[in-house]
């Protein structure tokens, strides 16, 4: 038999299981341009189609790691354990979460992504604050992960190559949205970035890239089993994303929002300009923080871990590692200290209600695109994002609402002073914020661990 | 909504019907090199498992064909009538075919195909003989029409480039197999080259493409109704390929079998060194004949149809056009005059019966890539082909075989003068042919009509 790519395609095509040579054959060939995008293109529609056994994922995540270099952390002291969203509106998490875990005894490894689509990135929030800088070499995130205890850092290019190249060919053949291939585009960096445990948040709802519990639950069930068979110990949260979390979407207003939550020394942070708090945010980032000290066996028990995370929120040992993290990654500590010093859009704009309910239902997606058209998000993945622009919110589901209430803050950029602009923006939010006659049951923050 | 490639193949594999004008958008950047190949692919998989309605396959056969020229055969009198197979082992019909409906009346302009994998190219054959173009400009190809009544040619660049590369790219990322994609390929050929009206040979079983009569059936089905859609008038017949279709498979020995069909005056045409005759070559060239003289309108039933096509063929006059046909192509005719003088192997080896019994089962796919192993066949499309090599048979299915009675001759080339080549032959060959001790039924010839 003629061991081809047109071969393997077929193969995986017609639905018999590949090996893991057959596997780790046209993986390399992809990487290496031996095997041409076009019949890369092919095997990813037909695994789209087909999709993959377990083994078969997991030989495809070895394949993507080996693909490029895998980080040795075995000189940082301390039980490495990480984190990842499957990403939302206003998921600002990873931020405030990363240094808790740090001052509650972890060593978080962070390797981060950008926003593209409706949802943000961690790395386009940190680098809103100047000079914070995601390109570390190695020895640095090593040094900044043993004396700060986290760092966050974009994927390198050595850093599973197959990877950035599937994932670029999969964003323009309409191949993202298949488990086994999110699966291995996940763990891939993960296992590469050197983590010893990882915790996932599958965020779930109209804002979340799985729109139902049931899809959710099989992603990660997809993702947590391929983990344990690869020897990495993994949970997963599915959380709510049928509204924004918590009262910010905007990379430098999610920062000040982290740093809202930080300061506050275990109480709801809130912004000065809405009368919501971050207790989504803070209870999320306290669940997973949990999650990931008993993976890290600081805790024995979630209870512990839960208890543990509270006292380093509420003692400020988790704002203070948060302020050596930006330090050590050579941001400007001062515009975190007054997040006023943070990039300020120029044009504000007040939301009103135009009459009185219940918020019933937020298009979270929708919210998404409205702040990419203010210009903080991506259309494709060369747009640059501007830091300053954003929504903040002052009501979200549940929440009483008389006529003239403020919904929420625009904050735009210079065009947007135009009438018509903003006209159009307040159009767009309206159809995304429905204001009903009756008060519907807000959705669970947790639904579920797997 | 953003008309993206992307969106288009997206909406291709969720299911959704497209447009015409997003097909005829689609294929005009894949033809131009605007859409990248491995967009192409992406589109090519999701169709393979999505299928098309038949308004997209006539919108896709439609797009294709406006991607090149399309003749104009205004000028030729008469009723242009083309025949197309979907190929088998030693199916030369269309080299008796052509001139006998042009001796009937029909102008037949007949773009065909080379060989690739286990099925053989009507062009091949013909160009075994001495000096035989089929690379004529346009207006040769119009004249020899008007002349002779038939002429064969191959796919000029200029005809359905947008075939040309799907095809090519279907090939190495196996979506070979997708009665759409099948459909829009042979039509946007057919539809270019001016014909009026169609016949399609589907074959069959175990050496066609089509394995099972269900498959035969749903492409026929497609076929004949996309181009109903067309306005191109189109009948399909199923026919048997479970075994080769006459006496020789290989490219000079069936030119051989095709002048002894055309010489024998309409009595069945037998090599001297073999016991069959071509009966079932003849049968199948007389039914599709007589389907493409009802179609062209000059004969009113398949019986008046099949009278008419007899005859030309006792006549001579089927046998005289065919001589018309290779001298206006520029072939030796003296080779077919005698031929004796076409190509021939310097090998020859008869392979015996090693038991008495019955021919019960020909592995005919087999059988071709025995012809490809002897060179007279394609691995890949730029293979060359050796004219003069093939299998002669002198055993068909159902046939009484006593121990050492000849089952077939191989004509090989020298390299095959060794043993050990021959004797892998032959092991081969015993693996095609099963003989067992009871007669089985043969296969009806001619399945169905549709």
């Amino acid at each position: 038999v003629k061991i081809s790519p047109a071969w393997i395609i077929q193969k995986k095509r017609d639905g018999e299981e590949l090996s893991e040579s057959e596997i780790r054959d046209f993986i390399r060939g992809v990487t290496s341009g031996q095997i041409p995008d076009y019949q890369a293109a092919a095997f990813l529609m037909a695994t789209f189609f087909v999709g993959m056994s377990f083994q078969e994922t997991a030989a495809l995540t070895q394949a993507m790691v080996e693909s490029g270099e895998r980080y040795d952390l075995g000189k940082v002291k301390g039980p490495k354990v990480d984190k990842h969203s499957t990403g939302g509106v206003g998921d600002k998490v990873s931020i405030a979460l990363a240094p808790l875990a740090a001052a509650c005894g972890l060593k978080v490894p962070m390797m981060a992504g950008r926003g593209l689509g409706h949802s943000g990135g961690t790395l386009d929030k940190l680098e809103s604050i100047a000079g914070f800088d995601v390109r570390l070499p190695f020895a640095r995130f090593e040094q900044i992960l043993s004396q700060v205890g986290c760092a966050i850092i974009g994927q390198s290019e050595r850093i599973a190559p197959a990877d950035k190249k599937l994932y670029a060919l999969r964003d323009v053949t309409a191949t993202i949205e298949c488990i086994p291939l999110i699966t291995a585009s996940i763990l891939s960096k993960k296992l590469a970035e050197g983590t010893q445990a990882l915790v996932l948040d599958v965020k779930v709802g109209n804002g979340a890239f799985m729109k139902t519990r049931e899809q959710a639950r099989k992603l990660s069930k997809t993702i947590v089993q391929t983990a344990k068979k690869m020897g990495l110990p993994c949970r997963a949260l599915l959380t709510n994303m049928d509204q924004p979390l918590g009262y910010a979407a905007g990379n430098a207003l999610e920062i000040a929002e982290c740093v809202a939550l930080l300061q506050a020394n275990g109480r709801n942070g809130a912004a000065p300009d809405t009368e919501l708090s971050s207790t989504d945010l803070k209870e999320v980032t306290i669940q997973l923080c949990a999650h990931m000290l008993v993976l890290g066996r600081v805790a024995k028990t979630l209870a512990e871990g839960r208890r543990l995370a509270h006292a380093r929120l509420a003692d400020g040992s988790a704002w203070r590692v948060f302020q050596d993290q930006v330090r050590a990654q050579g941001g400007d500590v001062s515009q975190i200290l007054d997040p006023s010093k943070l990039p300020q859009a120029p044009v504000r704009h007040e939301i009103l209600a135009r009459k009185r309910g219940f918020v019933a239902r937020m298009d979270t997606e929708l919210l998404g695109r409205i702040l990419i058209e203010l210009g903080g998000g991506r259309k494709v993945a060369e747009d640059s994002v501007d830091p300053a622009v954003g929504i903040v919110f002052h009501r979200k589901l549940g929440a009483k609402v008389a006529a003239g209430d403020k919904l929420a803050t625009i904050h735009a950029p210079a065009p947007f002073a135009a009438r018509e602009r903003m006209a159009e923006v307040e159009a767009s939010f309206h159809r995304a914020v429905e204001i009903a006659a009756v008060r519907k049951p807000v959705p669970k923050l947790v639904l579920e661990v797997i």
